[in-house]
């Protein structure tokens, strides 16, 4: 039998499923199997799909509590402005929107890099004089992820490893993992505003490094760093010759007593890859519009990494053109009053919440500078009951319905991490809450009544 | 001299640039410097990077040849149907995307697979009997190019191979040379409109084998195949237990005097992933809005292979949100009429093309059944002028101010791929400067005097 000719089961000329028998962990006895395969079933995940380890959502989904049924759920664990409604994008950047649709130039495929029009506006956009940019330096990808991926693609081998902040997003750790690319966590300092213990970073490095991620303001730190913590950062760049990704995707948003320093502005001898988007600034992160730019001044870089980079923005072929066709405008139109709006409600959220939180016996918050985050430390001792971070949020969950990220999720347990996003009264309740929670399970240390009686 | 203190330099409190010393290809005389790490530049491109190769690009953009200035160009070689004007999307699809920016539900982060309820609309949109769908079995992606990208990434590992067409879209290669996935050419063969070469295919599969991609209707060649056809190609599937990837994102395009049948519909034993898009039929391709429709009901590829795909869409989190929320009304109020005008002109274009084509000594068109798309064989014998099709095609850039992409860009010597998505008009005025190109390089083959005099 010619095993190509298909057999018509009865009379029916075209048989509506084609039932060929199927083995599954047998040996096939059809003929023309081919050299050396075993013809059963066996499909399983590539190695790379089970290195890739998001550790949020493997913490979070294995926390299986239930909110308490009296107790309206307060969600502080989302990095996702949006999900309240108290903070929508301006008008204009929805107006944008529907005239790049209305002027239906932006239907059809961009380069894979992005209209050449938007790279040029964020060039000019984020152009100094001490880091100047053109459009050939910027590359738009689908996102701040995308965005780091190919950075992280570009600049690393399996085998080679990236230095990464502890405490620090997630999703650096999982895009890493999924290459073969090892993790250094570097230490941030608390109780020197999450400033990078330096010397423990530069200790790290080894022949194998292929680039420091620096994520400035930070999430989940909140934290901002001063022009010469920067400075140092770059000097130890520098000195080891390790190139910088700086996730900036939070730049600008920082409060009124603090200054956003863009990295490659202070610098122009370490090559610099600075990562950014629409997402946390114009508070539309489903758009999936992000951008890296290169700031290489010395030519480290090259073209073998600029054209690296493009080549590997052909694989998916660039963010949604729409968006793209709306960038000038957004840019452009979007008022000054939106961003300071923001900020101000964030900077007032973060007062409020730092304020009730610093005077919860066994928590102890850092007040943060920017971003939409702030970090709490859980003085373990005082909380027996407890025996981790995740532990403790977790029965936070069941007890009082408020919901914050085990900072064990950025790698850095006995923390939790705070959203700052929330309308002002959700803001107020979720504390007085946290309040609540930690008066009942607050237990004074071996050998601190003295502390206990205050 | 403490390293991690900077030297201010002068008076300077804040020097704006920080002039660390950088040594390339040099040794660094600071202190500070790592175990075994050489400080001196050298940041070279990843393997990946230089791996990721597009054929297509590589190919075009060594063409240096400049058109004839006293000709308008005539682009027959971008598979993007929104260029020309002539086939915009429906007013339908444009209102579905700005009702989605006026409802403020869609600026969020959705799940990285996609909204459940777009996933739902698609499920629903693609259910059928023969192959039943719901939610669980959609991933939505940044485009059909990052549908195909996971699917590769979580079917096979590097060392594995993947089948793949030839003529084929170009973009199977580049991905999955970036990650080390061989891929394997199997032939269509264009005598028999293109069908594959069901033996060679089967003698290609060996115990690394994959996946099998089948591309239908087909980019280049505008091929659609059969039910019989597909219930053959199932048949090896099943046979050596290789699953599908089933690139459908020219899916329903197909003329009036064939028939598109899903590759799922027609078997319930071999696993598929069906990939396809917005793209074509809805002419957005800018958007960037793909699928993943997973087809397992005998469970072969299980939980994992589901599991791994989730896991790798959470790498860069997903497509728009806007076009993800205006999904459901681009499905159900984009007018039947709209995809029935689509595809009467591209009937009509395709009639026109191939009866100008065929009549052309020295090219032999194969008629196309669906897709955007038409192949032209050109008989090289008669034109000894040229080397092959890529020095062809740059002539009749060069001459006629005619742009086709030489097949070689699709692993076909020998042929050229034409658009054809162009307004009538320009079609003819192509096919007639191809005519007139062709007529002046024609030569008689040797032996063959009699054809040449008719």
């Amino acid at each position: 039998m010619d095993p190509y000719v298909i057999q018509m089961n009865g009379k029916s000329p075209l048989p509506s499923v084609l039932d060929v028998p199927v083995n599954i962990g047998g040996r096939s006895s059809m003929p023309g199997k081919a050299k050396g395969r075993k013809a059963r079933w066996s499909v399983k995940p590539s190695e790379m799909s089970k290195n890739t380890f998001n550790p949020i959502r493997a913490i979070v989904d294995s926390m299986k509590v239930k909110p308490n049924p009296d107790k309206t759920m307060i969600s502080l664990s989302i990095g996702d402005p949006t999900v309240f409604g108290n903070l929508p994008t301006d008008p204009e950047v929805i107006q944008a929107m529907k005239d790049a649709l209305d002027s239906g130039k932006y239907n059809g495929y961009a380069p894979s890099i992005g209209y050449l029009s938007s790279r040029e506006e964020i060039a000019s956009y984020y152009h100094c004089p001490e880091a100047p940019l053109e459009a050939k330096d910027v590359i738009l990808t689908s996102g701040c992820s995308q965005a780091i991926e190919l950075c992280l693609a570009v600049l690393a081998n399996p085998g080679q490893n990236i230095l990464v902040p502890r405490p620090g997003f997630s999703l650096y750790r999982t895009l890493a993992e999924s290459m073969g690319i090892e993790i250094k966590l570097y230490n941030l300092l608390p109780e020197k505003s999450w400033e990078i213990d330096l010397k423990q970073l530069e200790s790290l490095i080894d022949e194998k490094t292929a680039c420091l991620i620096v994520n400035n303001p930070s999430n989940p730190c909140g934290s901002v760093f001063s022009r010469s913590h920067l400075q140092k950062i770059l000097a130890v760049a520098a000195r080891q010759c390790v190139p910088i990704l700086a996730d900036e995707i939070y730049g600008d948003m920082v409060f009124s007593d603090s200054k956003f320093e863009p990295l490659a502005t202070l610098s122009s001898n370490v090559p610099i890859l600075s990562c950014g988007g629409l997402a946390k600034r114009w508070l539309v992160p489903g758009w999936r519009l992000g951008w890296i730019l290169i700031h290489d001044r010395r030519d480290i870089f090259g073209n073998e990494i600029r054209d690296g980079l493009v080549k590997l923005s052909q694989r998916i072929l660039g963010p949604c053109t729409i968006v793209q066709g709306a960038l000038k405008s957004i840019l452009r139109r979007t008022p000054q009053e939106f961003y300071h709006n923001t900020l101000s409600f964030l900077k007032s959220n973060a007062d409020l919440c730092y304020g009730a939180l610093a005077a919860i016996p066994g928590l102890r918050p850092v007040r943060p500078s920017g971003a939409m985050y702030l970090m709490v430390e859980i003085e373990m001792e005082h909380f027996p009951e407890f025996e981790n971070d995740v532990d403790f949020t977790e029965r936070l969950v069941a007890e009082q319905s408020v919901h914050c990220l085990p900072a064990t999720c950025f790698e850095y347990p006995n923390f939790f991490r705070v959203v700052i996003t929330v309308p002002e009264v959700m803001m107020l309740e979720a504390c007085s809450r946290i309040q609540e929670f930690c008066e009942q399970h607050y237990h004074c240390a071996e050998g601190s009544q003295e502390e206990c009686d205050k």
